[in-house]
């Protein structure tokens, strides 16, 4: 064990940065303090706190969920986007961009309950491992993030996820993997009822989505579910532009944060050109305005936890 | 000063179960013990935490901004249902139903950033008094109700409030009378959208009700907004009654409490005939499964704080 609570971060000006921030933010009686209460710190998770490449994770979960249902939804093996994925046809399931994918998330995280759902998660999980790391995903989280969320933690942050994602898919984990309870998980949220069952009452989740938590979708998010403006926020891709924007945007001091994948040996590299997590004009806009650019390969020593 | 944590509470059956309760799920190595991050309580808040007779809170404040903004907007002077508040015609008011207050709250309630609404609700509540009570309305909150969120708190809980009254509004004043941070003030939503204006980034509130959380609403916004389900809730009316089954249905020890307004002379007495706040189906489900009935008049020795 090392003294330092940012151990797998490199020496250098990020390392330099993220500690002189927040050792200036709890500094009481100087100009930068800031308050217990008003120390939020926000977290994207998709390429952010786990991996997102080649695909997000809470798809391949979807994709393995038809192959499970097709049983019982046989008309599925002829009617897109789920022959698609019954198929392996990446190139069909792309056709219809945002809509199809969106289906299949409706379908597959519908018509059960929402107890129902998180042992389904769970379950999935438990079991499923990476293709390319031999891991199981919630195995596969960025050590250093790991690290910054418990160092702000000790220092009296309140750490959200906020996340394009799914909230109730989330949710599932990321109390035991990052220590963020259900109630500091913010993301996308579909419809659910309030049913009667002779067995008592349930929530039925319903093939609805309620609210898209991404882009411009992250500040309404941030203000509807915490209330409060960040004064901390990370991302990686242009979906975290305007959360960043508007983490900015606060009176007092502020860090801006984006991890960049440059690290095409230990995890992924890949930014302006990638369809999944792209991150271009944010990347502008960071260097434009002096926001902190994680380069992985260069200010992580670790990925991943030791196996 | 007082020893007793429940100091406005007078002794008998009501308190003793509240105490009681705590007690148990705070104690561990027994089998009633619950963890303090499953410490989850949530309290209405009209009729629950402050009154709402003879009529919301909300909605003297919205026909107050009716009053103030029909110089910018002189149709109102004959359009239903401005024209009625502006009258003071409750008949004509009440006439179109939920619809027409709805429409009072969108006109009212948008076209400005949220840091602009944020600072109009503040003014108002800094200066408009009660017409009986001749006081403030965040003065006219119930002294019993604050030692028991106090008094949880102490115990480790996490309060939440979870009101069928609007979020946006209610977050402005509970941090400070009641000690819930916004991220634990749960409520009917508005839609609001991200713009980036020269000054910089802001969220414009649109006229657009987004989720209602009232009856059936309530456990769906707990499961939302806080992605566990309560140990212990207080409501006052019909419209907690799905978020007392809904914390009924947990394995374990629960607490679940109605408000009674048996008090006329110090607050209000109205049950199941009343039109705002009404107590009648969740009365009988109450007396059927043993919930905490809290007696306004013999249960409690203050009713506001000192002035």
């Amino acid at each position: 064990m090392s003294d330092d609570p940012l151990a797998s971060w490199n020496h250098g000006s990020t390392k330099a940065t993220l500690l002189d921030f927040i050792a200036r933010v709890t500094k009481e009686g100087t100009a930068d303090f800031v308050p217990p209460e008003e120390r939020i710190a926000t977290f994207d998770n998709d390429g952010t706190l786990w991996p997102e490449q080649p695909m997000y994770i809470q798809f391949v979960f979807a994709f393995d969920r038809v192959k499970a249902l097709v049983a019982e939804h046989p008309e599925w093996k002829t009617t897109q986007p789920f022959q698609a994925v019954l198929e392996g046809d990446m190139k069909a399931l792309a056709a219809p961009g945002e809509k199809g994918l969106d289906e299949i998330i409706a379908a597959t995280h519908s018509g059960m309950t929402t107890e129902q759902f998180n042992t389904i998660v769970a379950d999935w999980l438990a079991i499923t491992k990476d293709p390319r790391f031999k891991r199981v995903y919630t195995e596969l989280v960025y050590q250093p993030m790991l690290e910054l969320l418990a160092y702000l933690r000790a220092n009296d942050f309140k750490t959200f996820i906020v996340s394009g994602a799914g909230q109730d898919f989330i949710r599932v984990f990321a109390d035991q993997t990052y220590r963020v309870p259900p109630e500091q998980v913010v993301g996308s949220t579909s419809a659910s009822q309030f049913q009667v069952w002779d067995a008592g009452p349930v929530l039925m989740k319903l093939p609805k989505i309620d609210s898209v938590d991404d882009g411009p979708g992250k500040p309404v998010a941030i203000d509807k579910f915490i209330g409060r403006r960040p004064i901390f926020a990370f991302g990686n891709s242009d979906g975290d532009k305007e959360m960043l924007e508007w983490t900015a945007a606060g009176v007092g001091l502020r860090f801006m944060g984006l991890v960049h994948h440059t690290d095409a040996n230990r995890e992924w590299a890949y930014d302006r050109k990638s369809d999944v997590g792209r991150l271009d004009k944010a990347l502008d806009e960071a260097n434009a305005r002096g926001w902190t650019v994680v380069d992985m390969k260069g200010d992580w020593n670790v990925i991943f936890p030791p196996g």
